[in-house]
């Protein structure tokens, strides 16, 4: 492990883009500090926290290295960039740039059309504004993450630059963002049907104690099993 | 203007996602071949664009350019980081890694956190499935652009890196990512109330030829003013 002070990182147990973080940084080797902001008690609208990040979103990264800006750094996949250009072995993108346009497209699929679908902020609205009961916000979300990977399926068992992973035999953004997802499904016990391409690279990703270590259930304030 | 016959751009004159694309390429002055696809026909789903582009999204990107994979460049973000490696000038990012950390979480805010809430398929649900009459669903679209918006314009009236543009004096991926968010409210007729430095970066990036231009009434398909 490098750097082990260095950055310092806003996270809770549960939320899909802090995986992302855990993983890129597992992956590179680096350990940061991380400090619990409970999303499920309203942690991040505290005025606690709102002096670390004014956003009050997680994650939110702080970079204490020499002559560095202290703004927190947000935004998952703004950060996995940030780690890969820090931190470049290994690689979590190709070295070309049409691989690199696939693998990015392939993580936006997940983090930027499907993900924020399914967060608290729309579960609020829905549920409250939009009258949505429980059954029906059940629904929304087996519609949306069915949507996200059978798109993403087609995807994979199509194109020639599949290969172990998402793109080629090493994990790259794509696949953190994949698991990224996968592993929220489960927390919320929905299956997709018709998506193996995808539950074969995932099952890869978890054979990387990288992968396996960012398990939601193995964080600080998870609940025990 | 170089590369004329290199890139076949699938478009359509609405969208946000295809706006961001136009708008990177007229900064870099590379003309694409632009074809029409009709959403609102459903065109995108019709086995003549299924043949290009099998995920039925626009925009979609080909590069003819030598020796390259012919799946088409999908998704906006992963295009603009596309078309800015391969004509590096002028750039869309910093030159600092934490720059670039920024202005990539400035263009998530917008293209992952907001964007994807007020598509056409979240209509298509929320008005039937989820039972929204008309103004259950313009109330939706501005809760989403108003949330992103007053956020967007806390970090751009608060962070010293902002400057004429989102961050520093020239135009970034943020700023392509907020202009594309802006046109399309427009299109809405809806206004954000609070975000002075939001409509103030939006007017200077209006004053630059490679932002109008790609204005979405000026494009083949528009109604006729």
């Amino acid at each position: 492990m490098t750097d082990p002070a260095r950055f310092e990182l806003f996270a809770f147990w549960r939320t899909s883009a802090t995986y992302r973080v855990r993983v890129a940084f597992n992956l590179k080797g680096v350990a940061p500090s991380e400090h619990f902001v409970n999303l499920d008690t309203g942690e991040q609208n505290a005025d606690a926290f709102l002096k670390i990040n004014p956003m009050g979103a997680i994650p939110a990264l702080i970079d204490h290295g020499d002559g560095q800006s202290k703004t927190p750094l947000t935004q998952s996949l703004a950060i996995l960039e940030f780690i890969d250009e820090i931190y470049p072995t290994p690689p979590l993108l190709p070295g070309d740039a049409h691989g690199r346009a696939r693998v990015r497209s392939i993580a936006a699929m997940l983090a930027a059309d499907t993900h924020p679908l399914i967060t608290g902020r729309i579960k609020k609205y829905l549920t409250t504004v939009g009258k949505f009961d429980d059954a029906a916000w059940r629904n929304w979300q087996i519609h949306w993450f069915s949507s996200g990977l059978q798109a993403l399926e087609k995807r994979l068992a199509n194109e020639p630059e599949t290969g172990v992973f998402c793109h080629g035999d090493t994990p790259t953004q794509a696949d953190i963002c994949l698991a990224s997802i996968i592993v929220v499904m489960r927390l919320f016990k929905i299956e997709v049907d018709g998506i193996p391409t995808v539950l074969r690279v995932m099952a890869a990703c978890e054979q990387l104690e990288s992968f396996a270590k960012a398990d939601p259930n193995r964080q600080v304030g998870a609940p025990k099993a």
